[in-house]
């Protein structure tokens, strides 16, 4: 398999190269680590992105949510950042094979204590579909997945320190998080003087409670928040509804 | 007109007695002051009172919340505290009207400063309904009406602060609010150790994005919260939801 540039890409025993359904985008996937689900294309969609844009995904895995804004009005640069070399590793060969290395770029590192090509005040966004679970709970059995689902490398503390750190001043914060953390995420975010600006709760219908939470936050502005209609991912027949589908097959 | 001992209530010139279709339970409403709306209604409704529970509503306004708290499962005791002697006055007479002074006390006070009939620590359950609007802003020309809906004479913090004061530890806060403050009224809460367990947010329609929240705080509980399936007032008809007109019905 070869990139854009004719260069080879491999891919790995228990690797396959997956169809993102949008701008013609490719994706590298594995059975045996993490791999994205319905909330990253979410994130992805509900993150306003702006043309020229700098933007910065905190814990970003495979690199699906660079991959995903890449398609979306044509941000300035996206950076990535992994601590997981596995996925680092992986990321970066989607990215050279969707031809996109100019836009994205992914960094290994920590999040709680970032590198240095991370420019504090610099980006216009932070994205990040950070880890749901506390870590004291039942941990996944595969170390790679139990990263990125559980607090174990990082809290929603250090996801909202480093995020709101990296900001510039008006500069926006989108999050994907589990409704029932909703009172930590609110107040964590004011804590770091990102207000809430916009929710948007995710329900698997329209007549059930939210499970996730998508949050928009606004670094140093005032206190007033517009929650939106709840976003309902099936429909009363058990199919899709019309925005889930639009949300999937929607072309950048 | 006379009470359930044959005293005679007298009624105010702008004033009417109204029926609370709820056990037979009567109210005097006067067309220029507070009169109680739908949020009154949820609240009283939501909040959840057990058999024997000592209940204190923060500013009872004209005593709606106490009269229809006193048709659900047989509280204790029930105080209501208000600062505006006129509304005292009225809620004192509804009280008498329904045969419910036994059960029901109206407190005149301020609850910045609580007076010494209301003991700290020593209620199950507090419900109010606070003003909703900052102070700052445009005041309803009537005093009487702006005390209630304008954080004029408490703010919100105010509420909380008293309330988590009043409660037995473990005991329980049931809150109605509006919805765009839901990041003032949970970081609020936490801050005064009365953690957020159960939201239910109230929407115009299950399409629409919600108006007010539902809230019940737990004073000492550890962080979890279970978000209820939206609260819909009306259908794609126009006509009340039937969850409405349950909760309007509801007999005690």
């Amino acid at each position: 398999m070869q990139d854009w540039q004719g260069k080879e890409i491999s891919l790995g025993p228990t690797e396959q190269l997956e169809d993102l359904q949008r701008c013609n985008l490719k994706i590298i996937q594995s059975t045996d680590t993490f791999r994205f689900g319905i909330d990253s294309v979410l994130l992805a969609d509900y993150a306003p992105v702006r043309k020229g844009d700098r933007v910065l995904d905190l814990g970003t895995g495979n690199g699906v949510i660079p991959l995903l804004l890449a398609g979306k009005r044509e941000p300035g640069l996206i950076h990535g950042l992994e601590i997981q070399p596995r996925l680092v590793d992986m990321a970066k060969r989607s990215v050279a094979l969707n031809g996109l290395t100019d836009l994205i770029t992914i960094i290994e590192g920590d999040l709680c204590s970032p590198p240095e090509a991370l420019v504090p005040g610099s980006y216009d966004l932070v994205v990040s579909n950070p880890p749901y679970l506390a870590a004291g709970g039942k941990l996944n059995l595969k170390p790679e997945v139990a990263i990125a689902r559980h607090e174990v490398k990082c809290t929603l503390a250090d996801v909202l320190r480093t995020g709101a750190r990296m900001l510039r001043q008006r500069g926006k914060l989108a999050l994907i998080y589990r409704a029932g953390r909703l009172v930590d995420l609110l107040t964590a975010m004011r804590a770091e003087n990102v207000e809430p600006k916009i929710l948007r709760f995710v329900q698997p219908t329209l007549v059930q409670g939210p499970t996730m939470v998508l949050v928009l936050g606004v670094k140093g502005a005032r206190p007033h928040l517009n929650i939106l209609p709840p976003l309902a991912i099936y429909d009363q027949e058990g199919d899709y509804t019309q925005e889930i589908l639009d949300i999937y097959g929607e072309e950048g």
